[in-house]
């Protein structure tokens, strides 16, 4: 009797970062050694961070779909599971796999699946497992890949979300690969935080969310980078981009966070008003630049946001 | 430094059947030989299967809660996932992790959890692999309690839903419990569908769904037997239960799947009109005692409701 495995496609969520592409690659491979026939896609075209990984281990970018449907009638989701952040027309196929490390939400099945998921800093952490538990040898150039993707994820393993999971296999997977996890690490972070190439306008808006504070509007900005001068080297730029972005959008407040990824430090220029609860909150003055100095802080949502509400909330 | 890990409770679905009731009390074991401090509990009592199950292997009851938040602040749920099914404030606890092989819906979290679903036959086949992942011996007495969940829910690996896994699982799962699978089976499967201790009425209810069929509202009930004689030598009891919910209820048609489960076989009793259509659907004239023989047929879903509901479709 001859089996024909009906074809289908595994991919990682919209706006890919390196983890949404390395996690199909090497999820789509796995599948394969134990009998599926799938292949690896992309929502989306890889970042800089992603193409120097894909670069540096000789790795095509998979092809990028918008559509599914119109090929196979069956997926595999990685790094994602939530409805807004996956295909368009996922409602049209059955999705029969889902190896992830985020919370479940806006994703349901009308048939049993296969669904992975822990608590873990990276997708491909847990992918790494899954070889194992299959006992399927994982090459070095998806060791390779895997890696990138957890250096990626964690921050070199310094982000709040990182687990002894993740360090154990960042090791293993080093070992395989060849590679020098902190010098890779530091020279892939790198290319993916250059903000050589585009212009302040394009850098203050590509990772920015808005808070009404006290009835005052305020945008919360961040840049990664692996120094902060790269940034501020440019801050007449910075300042004028972000003064339009203020009129034109009706901003009472900017808050733009620089934030050294490699050493956990953000460094934030403040521009509009009132910076009365900016100095509140982070109990010091502006400096003559506009500026803070935010030693261990990284996260907006847990270390920026919650203190600046408060010290709004106290405004008279 | 001293750690209290916080108490979690781990629960089964409503209404519990013995894999709800087993993979709650194997996987809190499981998980507090990983160091988390766990209870298994139910949200109701044992069926009559399950107390002969917990009986032979001398296993006490979980205590049955209705509400969870009250004692604890974070959950495991196993054998479910829909919130329908789920303890009523589920919603004011955290879920951390999640075992399951039915479909997810109804279903989202705030934050990452540890999900492992798989398309398998029995939650318990996937707790048994989990053992061995973890490297943590299974205890004969779990053995034993597990191989009856699977027992139970693949109908002794004859129901459609068994996998190569179940069967797996089954073989090695009763060697640790020195039990003879087939025989143990037989009499486990035999103590669930006692029928002579209930009356015809909650019988023909407590399985039972309504469907419109052409215009016709048709309900097909389903009880479970080793002996199909156990429910047609009280034919007359039946027939007058079926009568008074064909009026109470204004069903048309009422169709009742008497199932033997241990050789996969169906006897029906059919009341009401028109009986034109379930001649047509089965290929036979109902009997003088208004029944059908049908052979292999043990599924409502699969089995009868799609042939009858064409069978409708053609009559004028």
């Amino acid at each position: 009797m001859l089996f024909f495995m009906l074809k289908q496609l595994v991919f990682g969520h919209k706006n890919p970062d390196t983890d949404a592409i390395v996690a199909a690659i090497a999820f789509s491979h796995l599948e394969n050694q134990l009998g599926e026939n799938t292949e690896p896609v992309a929502l989306g075209k890889p970042n800089d961070e992603t193409k120097f990984v894909l670069a540096h281990f000789k790795q095509q970018a998979p092809r990028v779909v918008t559509s599914v449907a119109d090929e196979v009638k069956a997926v595999m989701l990685v790094d994602h599971n939530e409805a807004q952040q996956s295909v368009a027309d996922r409602d049209k196929v059955q999705v029969t796999k889902v190896v992830d490390h985020h919370r479940i939400a806006n994703f349901d099945t009308s048939k049993p699946l296969y669904y992975r998921a822990e608590p873990v800093g990276c997708t491909s952490t847990i992918i790494t497992k899954l070889y194992h538990e299959n006992q399927v040898e994982i090459p070095e150039k998806i060791a390779g890949l895997m890696l990138s993707a957890i250096i990626s994820d964690t921050l070199l393993l310094k982000s709040p979300t990182t687990t002894d999971d993740d360090k154990k296999v960042v090791q293993e997977l080093a070992e395989i690969a060849h590679i020098d996890a902190n010098q890779y690490g530091v020279e892939e972070l790198r290319a993916g935080t250059n903000v050589d190439d585009k212009s302040a306008a394009d850098l203050i808006a590509s990772d920015a969310k808005s808070f009404t504070m006290n009835g005052k509007s305020v945008r919360v900005a961040q840049i990664n980078t692996v120094d902060v001068n790269d940034v501020f080297k440019r801050q007449a730029e910075f300042e004028s981009a972000i003064k339009d972005s203020l009129t034109t959008n009706n901003y009472d407040l900017f808050f733009l966070m620089v934030t050294n990824i490699l050493d956990s430090n953000t460094e934030a220029l403040v521009l509009g008003t009132p910076t009365e609860p900016v100095e509140t909150a982070f109990k010091q003055k502006l400096s003559a630049q506009q500026r803070l100095a935010l030693p261990g802080v990284v996260s907006r949502k847990k270390q920026v946001v919650p203190p600046l509400t408060a010290a709004f909330d106290e405004t008279k």
